[in-house]
């Protein structure tokens, strides 16, 4: 049956079937007083009134009273009876706004993710069963702030024969991303005394925020065609490079300049970061290994699972120098103490299992293909645009025909629905940079691939046409 | 066949077996130079010499040596031949210490876990497995910072119900473990401009640690037997309480302080932060409600699933004022991104199949056992102790006899292969409280506690007969 009562002409309703009688009124008083129809101040019936009232025992009542003063909803002054207590508005309920969504976008040819259609779901899942299976209880607990040893030896063992990374499993800290460890290097240098950090001329703007955020100066290497300008790093005492393959121009770092950089290390005791991001994806060439391999205590080799699966899983590593291994351990015991255990006994299921291998030679030829059919379809003389950055990665440069408004085509694009970015997005300095479209070919699902290519390519058209 | 050949007076074995001349090549050079066999500056034979001495082609020489090259183990200058880079010495290959293990230890009552041989790994895989199959693609990219809404809209219907925590998913934030949710409310604090931020006279030191790090200035609340004296709050910013249940002395804060507290973030404009990491384990009393439900715009609610499923999962949330919700999520940004999304989808289906409540209701059924064992166990007044702050939670406080040395305890608890942890190791004034060992009776798996429980006994009772 439904009961209805009121208390200082509030009307309650009270659902009193079964025996949850207690329960239902305490509900009911706590709606009252946050949603503001009972007001502060307000003075209840004594609990004998209000049993007497509903016809249920006053101890019903007495407990629910007491339960509530407990909360804080009410308060009991002997002597003053039970009022209810001093209470701020309701919080506000407006929702806040949900992150911006490019609601009309049908393609999404930016860079920075794979497709994630092709994130290897059934795999995954086989391996965290097989890892779960064995993995000893410690490994849910709070654990080595480095990561687990499962991963760190299948880490090890791997970036050594496909990155030439010259490492133990004792020098890596598994991290949450490239841009967590890259948070805890700025963290660690700015304690250790550094001041400037050199980055290269075209770059994610999130990094340089970190680097600012934790109070690091920022000089900028200009970067052609053999890759960033190490003979400007003067004073620096760190700089960030994507050696592999420049984000976004994509080009190598030039034999000589790898050999430079060390040099600079070495003479001045500067640390080298060596973001990695998509060193797996190479098409043309022999792998270039790593910068790391070069010179272990001069350079922090950071890598991650962004590219090669996905970003959600938010896992990557770092390879650190001797010496700032115990400092990165303590930064990321005070950030979030360990990245999650049940995502790194998985990922190292899937390296050891050849999980992982088998879907980077399969992701590969289908990026390579992609590319390809990516730069088919621009090369007509028509367009006049000019594709570098190819040989490896998951984007490619396409400069536009000079006199063209990178901005104009992304904004045509927008209409079209597709959606793209400039070289602007990620340039240091946005008014001195050739106009350029980075153009992320790994993105989209592979059924919607082919559409977007040709949008891209009616949208330059459109846009050679009306030049 | 095994072939052998020298340069320079360095032999080197390379396995010529099959077509992988070249990269066998490449690799011996490469591990006569990092092994430092092949010194800095050693010229090596033309690629003809070479070939001609291996009887390969030498296009495979010159290949090799233009990749070597391009890796940066050596140069190649015009007129001068090939020769090893300059390079530093080999990385020290001694292993970094491993995390301190309690190696001797067969029984552990510290507090801090629950019982991980009691995680529901099927359950969990089960769940992981339904939210995969019907996961869009975008939930493993980069994403919304405050979280999957998958389990944003889970927590908020769980936390409401459970907690009476007023909030809608907009105003939650995911992260990793309380540990980084607090380390973001640090920063966001420091950045508005708060400085002092009060905290309770015992609390996790690596807690207090973080908000050092961030720039907080952190001022003491004594506790006593009706939790922390809010009333000495005076001028702090903000401050952190864990109401439902003191750690680690046990008591929930009463229902005048409640009261109180949330007046004085009102009249101040302080923030609350409430640390609910127990919350969900009550026995004996009715589950007070949360403090965040009295006031949700001054009250920061933090949770985690450390303690009702694993540490390991990394998973915590903050429900937050509407007004912080933007620069928390800019902080997260920075720091991280993301939390895992696997993991984040997996938590809410577990959430919303029922299998949370399930797993917690189980466990407080077990973890209510075991404490009334361990009650009755030390109960004898032959020991002298006294138990509290065992209504709820995964830890008791067991006051020694006035004289004792909790320190003295812990020894002899070690030498009998049983870790323990004293009160003092949460004391913000090392100097100043009564000897007492905080017990955790979650954390032995069950096959173990009897054990532990009977070797605590068993050191309490020679302490007791000793002084």
């Amino acid at each position: 049956m439904t009961k209805k009562w009121a208390i200082s002409g509030v009307d309650l309703h009270l659902d009193l079937k079964g025996t949850r009688v207690r329960a239902a009124l305490e509900s009911a008083l706590r709606e009252a007083v946050s949603g503001g129809r009972l007001r502060p101040g307000t003075r209840l019936p004594s609990s004998r009134a209000l049993a007497a009232d509903l016809g249920i025992a006053r101890n019903t009542v007495a407990d629910a009273y007491g339960q509530l003063v407990a909360e804080g909803w009410l308060t009991a002054v002997r002597g003053s009876g039970t009022r209810v207590a001093r209470r701020p508005a309701p919080a506000d309920s407006t929702p806040a706004p949900e992150a911006v969504i490019l609601a009309q976008t049908r393609y999404d040819l930016c860079p920075g993710a794979p497709d994630l259609s092709a994130f290897p779901r059934s795999a995954w899942l086989a391996a965290a069963r097989r890892a779960l299976s064995v993995a000893s209880c410690d490994t849910l607990g709070y654990s080595d702030p480095r990561g687990l040893p499962e991963l760190r030896r299948a880490l090890a063992d791997y970036l050594g024969r496909a990155r030439g990374v010259r490492a133990g499993p004792e020098h890596i800290v598994i991290c949450c991303g490239f841009t967590q460890g890259f948070w805890l290097l700025c963290r660690v240098l700015r304690a250790s005394g550094a001041t400037t950090l050199a980055v290269e001329q075209f770059i994610q703007q999130g990094t340089c925020q970190a680097a600012k955020e934790n109070g690091l100066t920022l000089t900028t290497l200009r970067v052609d065609e053999r890759g960033a300008r190490v003979s400007e790093l003067g004073a620096a005492d760190a700089v960030l490079l994507t050696p592999a393959h420049q984000f976004p121009l994509g080009v190598p770092l030039a034999a000589r300049r790898r050999a430079q950089v060390v040099e600079w290390a070495l003479d001045t005791g500067g640390l080298i970061i060596e973001d990695d991001y998509d060193g797996e994806f190479r098409y043309d060439r022999h792998p270039l290994g790593s910068l790391q391999g070069l010179s272990p205590e001069q350079i922090v080799y950071a890598g991650t699972a962004s590219k090669a699966l996905a970003p959600g899983l938010r896992l990557g590593w770092l390879v650190l120098p001797g010496r700032l291994i115990d400092e990165v351990c303590a930064a990321k015991t005070l950030a979030d103490r360990n990245t999650g255990a049940i995502d790194q006994l998985t990922l190292a299921e899937f390296i050891v299992s050849g999980a992982y291998d088998r879907h980077i030679r399969r992701s590969r030829l289908i990026y390579r293909r992609r590319r390809d059919r990516l730069v088919t379809a621009l090369k007509r003389d028509t367009l006049g645009v000019r594709i570098s950055g190819i040989a490896a990665g998951l984007h490619a440069l396409v400069e536009l025909p000079p006199g063209h408004d990178e901005q104009h085509i992304i904004a045509r694009a927008a209409d079209h629905g597709l959606a793209l970015l400039g070289l602007g997005t990620y340039a240091k300095d946005p008014h001195n940079h050739p106009p350029a479209l980075v153009v992320g070919y790994a993105k989209p699902p592979e059924h919607a691939y082919t559409s977007a290519v040709a949008r891209l390519s009616a949208v330059l058209a459109e846009a050679a046409r009306s030049s």
